[in-house]
């Protein structure tokens, strides 16, 4: 099989031997798979894939066909359309997943769609509500709000009644991240004088974590999920014991599998429905094929966009 | 009635109106009084008492006799043994309490030790069980182990089956504190290297918080409700997310009183049974008479001690 392949700090395409599904696996014949900033920091060797991945095929997310189903998986047939995250490997032709991991494509989401769907959506899911157990009538602050996760987060929090404050950079995305739900929409300088909030999801990470907790509501949670704009972060705890507050911060991809499996029945429970209905949308920002995985690279890296930029295999 | 009182920076014994106890109060004649960190920072004038408690007599525990019921209080009878937390004011010979925040004294239990029960045991067992989800098998780091809600972490920690590890800055003190049931007990100097921990209580606050993630297990917990060694902290999030840690901050006397009141219900089921049957003891460093509170104050800020400084009243 053909697949985006990370070599000494660059993506192309390889040849690579077909895999194959061990018990309990399925061989997925992937159609979309959406690029995420794991998969940056790998090309620059900064995220290994984690044990059982492949080490060299980017991708955390894939949607596809069931092509081969592998001694005692039973929860899916052959051609059923199927996505899922993964720990690595979603950028190939043909990936190994294991079936308690696999989710069907609601009717109606076409491939680069179902691509977008699974890291960020669950990503989201889980920060936002079973992490942070967010409830209606709450107030959400999601920042880098028009980004994959950031989009995924609008929506769900708005659709779930809770009060959405988003931050974005951009001036130009800001009026496309209202309509996917945000009630106020801010640049980033100065969103502390907007609180307070509930949950905080913060995706730029430390510069923003003062202002994260002087802006937090009692009882408050934030929970950190990447930190594009800085790992470090200076932290008041006497202003987070007066706000008895907590600070969360995870990855989904280091979970093992009984735990990401869980994300995936969270997601069939709570998100699937609303896509199915319309009630989601799953913005895609660009769409490269599997040839031009360079540019898909550098496209999602010169940022800017709304949504996912997603790879059609 | 006479109280201990803060005026001008000092602590001093003054006449006070006797209170009167409102419906669903109830008026204790109180024996015993423990200290806690929050009566020296009230008497710098850092920690004001929360409106409905006397702004100006300090206490955040008491243990005495019941003297009169308010309207409609049919918890406790006339004479009945009880202890609770407060807002503040529980360091004068009266004090009013809701009934639904008191419990009964166990059996066996002096007035010194029931006046050092409440404050140190509630934030404890709060912190590292309703918080934190301790459960039996983890391992827990407390610091500060040797003061009153280190103490009490140490023992309620060891009796749920947990693995204690304690950091105790004074060497006289460590052998007592391995004696209630610490496994291990530390110079705080190099703790991080002891891990992994699942929950790490934090009483002395930013200076341990870069070693407290470095020593965090997987899916770890870290509580902060004392920072007496800096409210400040560097917070390494990418480290953080790599453990998929978290960080909670609390206090409990800001808490209204329905959560205070869930305080006291868990109080009732986990650890009076305990204290009933000896299987915890409350280390009672020193006691004064309320007369004395001046040295009272003074010995608890000279620290060194193992356990509880109590007012006799």
């Amino acid at each position: 099989m053909r697949a985006a392949t990370i070599r000494d700090g660059a993506v192309s395409v390889q040849e690579h031997p077909d895999p194959t599904p061990g018990a309990g696996e399925v061989l997925v014949r992937v159609r979309a798979a959406g690029l995420n900033g794991a998969d940056l920091l790998q090309r620059k060797g900064f995220y290994p894939a984690p044990p059982g991945s492949p080490a060299d095929i980017p991708g955390l997310e894939l949607a596809g066909e069931v092509a081969q189903l592998g001694p005692g998986a039973t929860r899916f047939a052959e051609g059923d359309r199927v996505m899922a995250i993964v720990g690595g490997g979603g950028q190939g032709e043909l990936c190994v997943v294991h079936e308690r991991q696999l989710m069907a494509v609601p009717e109606g989401l076409d491939w680069p769609g179902a691509g977008g769907v699974p890291e960020v959506f669950t990503t989201a899911h889980d920060a936002i509500f079973t992490q942070s157990g967010l409830v209606a009538g709450e107030r959400l602050l999601v920042h880098g709000a028009a980004g994959g996760v950031g989009t995924a987060a609008v929506q769900l929090g708005a659709a779930a009644g809770a009060h959405v404050t988003a931050t974005v950079r951009n001036p130009e995305l800001r009026d496309r991240v209202a309509e996917l739900g945000a009630d106020v929409v801010l640049d980033p300088e100065g969103f502390a004088d907007h609180g307070p909030f509930d949950v905080v999801l913060e995706l730029v990470g430390g510069p923003n974590m003062p202002g994260n907790v002087q802006a937090l509501n009692t009882g408050g949670r934030i929970v950190v999920i990447g930190v594009g704009g800085g790992g470090k972060a200076e932290l008041n705890l006497l202003a987070l014991m007066a706000k008895r507050g907590a600070i969360r911060a995870s990855t989904l991809r280091a979970r093992p599998l009984e735990e990401k499996a869980l994300t995936a029945r969270a997601m069939e429970r709570s998100v699937l429905p609303l896509l199915a209905r319309g009630a989601l949308t799953v913005p895609v920002a660009e769409t490269f094929p599997l040839e031009r995985v360079h540019d898909a690279y550098e496209r999602f890296a010169a940022g800017g966009k709304l949504g996912k930029i997603v790879l059609e295999l």
